[in-house]
C-alpha cells in the first residue's frame, strides 16, 4: 500500500472542480450541463470497479472540449459515481442503488443546478443499466419546471454500429471487454491490469439478450431485464480484454464524442 | 346520453375475464403473461382518451392468438389503463401518474401474479411515454425474485421502419394520426369520430424530437424528455386522421403482432 | 382459444371512451365525476377475476343514466381495475395493491381530473376491501385543493338491509354468492359459468366477522381486518351462486343505483 | 403560569406506565391490547387541544377494567396523541399528520408490540377523522404477520343511537359539544372551561354531512370528506357545551365502554 | 388491576392541555415552543416503559417555568411519546419507530404548529437515540420555511460533566441507572419499583462505546451505532438504581433545566 | 478551456480504483471500510465546489495509510460526492440532497458492500451538515444486519480544540477559511485560487451558532439548524483564506488523521 500516483485528472474542470464564482461566470454564456452517470461495479479482474464512472466522465470531458471548439459552450457536470447495478451484485465490491434512489439522486442534483441557473440537462451514461432511471429523471425534471430541457444520450447505439471497424476482436465484446478496456487504458493505465486479462465470450444466444441489435440499448425495440452476470461469466467481464490498446480506446472515444457533440450542437445550439 | 353499444370486446379472455380456476388451469401449460400498459390521455377531437389502453389490449389480444397458433401459449394479462402522460396534461380529461406510482403499480401487479404462479412478464405499451417506467419495473421484478424473466417490447421500433408502406400519408403521422386512428377504427368504430378530424403536422425539426429516427423509441440513441404537446398542436394530435381506414389499422396490427410473436417465441419458447 | 365475443359494453361512454373535446364540452354542464374502483381478485370457479371492476362500472353507468334523467348530469369516470385484495392472494390470479399504492393511484387520477376541471369526486367501490384507502384518498383530495368535494358511497349498507327481499337464498350470501353472481349475469353472461357453481356457506360466527350487521361495511361500528378467505372457503366464494338469476341482479342494481342517485342528487345537486 | 395540578391520572397503568417486566408477565395471560388513537386539535374555547387523546385513553382505561371484571384480560396500550386533523388546521394549535404518517406510526407501534408478543390489536379512536387510517393500519398488520388479528372499534355508531337518552340538548351536538364536554369534565375538570362556553349549532343540512345517520361514522353508507370546520363554526365546536355535566359524561362512557367490552369479549374471548 | 392514582400531572399546561384560544393568546407574547421527544422502551424491572417520555416532559415543564421567571415566555409543546429504540427491541413492550417515521412525525407536528403561528422550535430529547432524527427534523423545518428557527438541545452533554457531583454511585450509571431512576422518583413515585432494583454495571470498554466522553452524545466526536442492549445487560438497565433518591433527581433536573434555560434565553431572547 | 492537468490523485486506491478481485483479496485481511462523505457546495471564490469531497477523501486516504502502518488494514471506500447542503443553495453551483435521499444513498452503498463481505462501516464527513443523516444511516445499517458495526467520526471535535496551535489567524476561521483552504492547497493546488481570496469574519454571536464550543459539531450539546449562509457572508466563506499555506494544511490533516487512526485502532482492532 503506497501513495504512488493512481491517475492524473485532466481538464477542463467539471463543476466539482470549479468554484461557485466560476459557475456564475460560465452561466452567462451557457445554461447547458452534461451529467455523467457512472457506476461502481465489477468489471473483471483487470478493470477498476469505477470503470463506468471514469468512462462517463471522460466522454463528457471530451464532449465539453469538442463542443467548445464548435462554439457551443457547455459545463461538465458533477460525476454521479453510483448506479443500478443489481445484476453485478454477485461480485464483491459492486455497489447497487435502487432505481428509486438513483432517480431521486439525479432529480435532486438537477433541481439544485436548476436553482443555480442551469436549464438544459444532458445525461450521459457510463453504464447502460442506468438508462431507464435516467430517462425517468430526465422527464421528471422537465415536468417539475416551466422551462428545463433534458435528454439522455445513449452512445451505445452509434458505437455498436461501428464496433467492427474499431475493435480487433471478431467475437462479441461487451462489459469489460476489448472496447471498454481500451478506453480505460487511455485515462487510467496505472489501474488497468493486463496481466490478469482472460478472454471469455458468451454464446450468441445469450449475447443477443445482453446487447444484440434487438436490444433497446443498441437501437432495437426490446428491453431485456438482466439477471446475474455470474450466470454467464465467472470472471465478470465479456470479451477479450487482452486485445485492448489505447489507440482502440481513442477511436471509440472519437465515435462517441462526435456523436454526442453532433446531437448537442443540433438539439441545443441551433 | 343513451345506453347504446359502445364497443364489443372479442376474446380470448384476458386474466380479468378469466376465473381463478381457469388461471390455475392455464398455469399448467404456461407461466408467460403479456401485460398491456395503456394510458388515459388526450388524442385529439376524434379519438377516445383510452386509445392507448385499447390499442395495448388489442395488440396483446392478437399476439396471444398468434402465439397460440404457433404452439406458444401465453396469458393475456390485465390491462393497465393509466400511464405517465404529463405532457398531455394541458388537455382536459388526461390522467397522468407519476413514474413512481406507475412503477409501483406494475411491480405490485406482477408480484401478485408471480405469487399466483406466473414467471415470465412481457410488457407491451400503448403509450411510449410509459417505456422508462416499464423498464424500471421489468428490472425490479427480476431483482425481486429468484426466477422471474421480464422484457419490455417496444413495437414502435419495427413499426416505424415500415410506416411508409402501410400509411397513405406522406407526412409525419404521430400521436392520434393516420396510423393510430386506423387501428382504433378496427376495434372501436363507434367511438372514433371522423367528422371531427383535422390534419395537423409538425415541422420536421419538432417532429424529429418527438419521434424521429434518432429517438430511442424508434431505434435511435436519444431520449427526449417531452414538454407539453399543447406547444406543438392545438388539437392534441399529430398527423392527418382523415386518411385513416380500418385496412390500414389491420396492416399496422399485423406488423406489430408478427414482431411481438417472433420475439416472444424466440426468447421464451426456444 | 377463440376470438368470439366476450362481452358487449353499453353506454353511456365513460371518460375512457370519451374524447378530450367531449370532456371539455361536458365540463360546461357538470364538474361531478363518479369513480368506479374495482379489483382483480378470485371470485370462485364461476365468476371472472374482474367481477368487482365490472360491477363498479355497471353501477356507475346506471347511476349516470339515472342522474341524467333527474337533471343531474355527472360524468362516468375511468374504471380503476385493481384494489387491495390481500385476503384473496391465496387464490392464483388475484392482483393486490398495497393501500399506499391504491391511495396514490386514486389521488393522482383525481388530481389530474381536477386540473382538467372536475371538482366533485364520487368514489363507488366494487370491492369493500378498498373502502379504507378510498376514504383516505377522498379526504386527501379535499385537503390538497381549495374547492374539491369528495364522498365515498358504500352501497353495501343499503343493499344489506334488503338482501332478504331480493335474493332467493335464505342463507348467508357474500363474495361471489347469489347476489354478485346475479349482477354479473346481467352484463357478462358469456363469462359467468353456472356449470361450475358450488354452494358454500360459512358458520354464522365467521360470517358475522365477514359482513354481519356489526361490520362497518354494512352499517355497524366494527372494522374487521380480514385474513385469507382460503381459511373459510376452499372455493373462494361464499354462498350459493347456483341460485343466481339476471332478474335478481337487476333488482340488486336498482336498489344500489337508486340509493346512489338519491345521495348524489341530494348532496351535489340541491 | 403555575405548577398546580393539571389532572390526576388514574389506573390501571397503560403500557407506557408499565415496566417491561410487567409486560412480560401480563403476556402470559393475554395477547390482546387496546390502542387508543387520539388527536391534538381545536375543540372550541372550552376544551383542551388534547381532548380526543384524553377521551380515547379514558375509554380504553374503562374498557380494560370492565373486561378484567368479565375475566377477559387486555392490556391498555400506549396512547397515540396525534391524528389526521386537516379540517381543524384553520384553528391555531391543531396538529395534523398526513394519513400516510399516521398509518406508518400505527403500523410501527403494532409491529413493535407484535415482536414483543402481542397478537390482537384493537384500535379505539378519540377522533373519527382517524378512522380510515386506522382501518388501513389494522388490515396491514394482519397482512404483515401470520397470526395477528385486528379490529377498529367505532363507538360513535352505538353512541349516536342513544344520544337522545343521554344528552339534555335537543339540538345537534357534535365536536366539542355537550357530550364531549361532559366526558372531559369527568376526567379533566381543571382544564375544561365552562365560563368560555358558547352554543353554536349547524343547519341540519350541514350537520347531516358532518355526522348524520347517512354518515359511515354513525352507521350509514357515506363517507364525507371534510373541508375546514372554520367554514361552519367560528368557535371550532358544534353544539352547546354549556349543558355539559359530569353525569352525562359518565352515561356516555358507560354506553361506549359496554359496547366495546361486549365486542371484545365476543370477538376475542369466546 | 385497580383505578388508583397512577400519577399527578402538574402544570403549566402543555399545548395538549391548552385550548386553541389559549394558544392564540399566548402566541401574542411568544412564538417559541419546546418539543419534548420521548420514547417507549424498556428501562429495567423498576422503571416504566414511558420513562423517557416522562423525563422529556418534566424537563420541558420545568424549563418553561424557569424561562417564564426570566421573562422569556415559551410554550410547552405536545409530548412525542415514541422514538427510535431499535436497540431495546429485544425487551418486550418496547416500541420503536424507524428514523424516517420519527422525522416525518416531528416535521408534520412542527409544520402544523408553524401554520398556527409558532416560529421557534426547540427540541428536547428524553432518549438520546432520537438525536439524529431530531437534528434532521430541525434542519428540515428551517429548510421548509422562510423564517423558522430550530435547535436540538442535548442536555446529556452538560449533565455528564457533573454526574460525579450529583450521583452517589462511583460506577458507570446509564440507561435506567441511579440518575434516571432518581428523576422518575420525583414525578412518578407510584410507578417506580425499588423492590425490583438490581445493580448491573458494564465493563469500561463497553461503557465507553455506550456513553463515554468520546461519544458525540456526551460531548465527544464519535457516534457509535448501537446493537441490542440485551448483549450487555440482561436486565435492560445500566447502573445501580437502588441508590436512587428524589433529591438526586431534583439535582439532576436543576443542572439540565438551568442549562436549557440559559441556552434558550441567550439564543432566542437576546 | 484546456485539457491541462487538474489534479493528481495519489494512492492507495479507493474501492473505486480497485478491481473486484482486489476487493475479494483484501476482504481476507479486513472487513473494515472507511466511507468518505463529501458535498458539492459553494466555498467562496477561491475553493472548488467539491472541496468537502476532496477533503473527506484525503482524510480517509491518509487514515488508510496510517492504519496500515499500525497493522490495522482498512479499505478506503468509495467517495460520496453529494450531501445535504441546503444552507448553501443561495450560491449557484451548490448541489443539495434531501436528508432522506442521502440516508438512502448511504444505506444502499453500505448494504451493497455488506453483501460483498464488509462488516465495519466507518463514516467520515467532509461537510458537517451531513452528520445527522450519517448517524441515521449508521444506526440503520446496524439495525438491518445481524453483525455490522458502524460509527461516525466527526474530526471537527478534536480539530477545533487545537485550531489555535495550527492556524495563523486569530479570528474565527470556518467554512472555506484558512484551515480548509490550507488543506486543499496540499492536494489540489491547481484549482485553489489565492488571487480571489477575501477575508470575511462573522460577529462572535453569529459565529457561536455556526460552530462555537456549544455546537454539537465541536463538542457541545446544541445542534443549530442553519439557514442560508448568504445571510452572513456575501462571499460564501468564513475567515481569511489569504493566510492559508500547505504546511498548515498538513498540520490539520495530521491532527485529524491521528485522531481517526487512534479511534479506529482502539474500537475496531483491539
Amino acid at each position: 500500500m503506497t501513495n504512488d500516483v493512481l491517475y492524473v485528472q485532466k481538464g477542463p474542470a467539471s463543476l466539482t472542480e470549479m468554484t461557485g464564482v466560476e459557475v456564475e461566470e460560465v452561466l452567462k454564456s451557457t445554461k447547458t450541463i452534461l451529467i455523467p452517470v457512472g457506476a461502481t461495479e465489477h468489471h473483471g479482474a483487470h478493470l477498476p470497479l469505477g470503470t463506468d464512472t471514469m468512462e462517463a466522465r471522460e466522454i463528457c470531458r471530451r464532449a465539453t472540449l469538442a463542443l467548445a471548439e464548435r462554439g457551443c459552450p457547455v459545463v461538465l457536470g458533477p460525476v454521479v459515481p453510483f448506479g443500478t447495478s443489481s445484476f453485478h451484485m454477485a461480485f464483491p465490491g459492486t455497489v447497487s442503488l435502487t432505481s428509486s434512489t438513483l432517480t431521486r439522486l439525479l432529480h435532486e442534483i438537477c433541481m439544485s443546478l436548476y436553482k443555480g441557473g442551469f436549464r438544459d440537462f444532458i445525461f450521459v451514461h457510463g453504464h447502460d443499466g442506468n438508462l431507464p432511471s435516467m430517462m425517468v429523471a430526465a422527464q421528471e425534471i422537465v415536468d417539475a419546471t416551466p422551462d428545463a430541457r433534458s435528454v439522455v444520450l445513449n452512445w451505445l447505439t452509434p458505437l455498436s454500429k461501428v464496433y467492427g471497424t474499431i475493435q480487433k476482436s471478431r467475437k462479441g465484446e461487451g462489459h469489460g471487454g476489448e472496447g471498454e478496456t481500451s478506453r480505460l487504458l487511455v485515462t487510467h493505465p496505472e489501474i488497468v491490469h493486463p496481466e490478469r486479462q482472460i478472454a471469455h465470450h458468451l454464446s450468441p444466444e445469450v449475447m443477443r439478450k445482453i446487447q444484440g441489435p434487438d436490444h433497446i440499448k443498441t437501437g432495437g425495440g426490446i428491453f431485456y431485464a438482466t439477471r446475474s452476470y455470474r450466470d454467464h461469466t465467472p470472471y465478470g467481464h465479456i470479451g477479450d480484454p487482452g486485445m485492448a490498446e489505447p489507440e482502440t480506446g481513442e477511436k471509440g472515444y472519437k465515435v462517441i464524442v462526435d456523436w454526442i457533440a453532433d446531437a448537442v450542437q443540433r438539439d441545443f445550439f441551433s
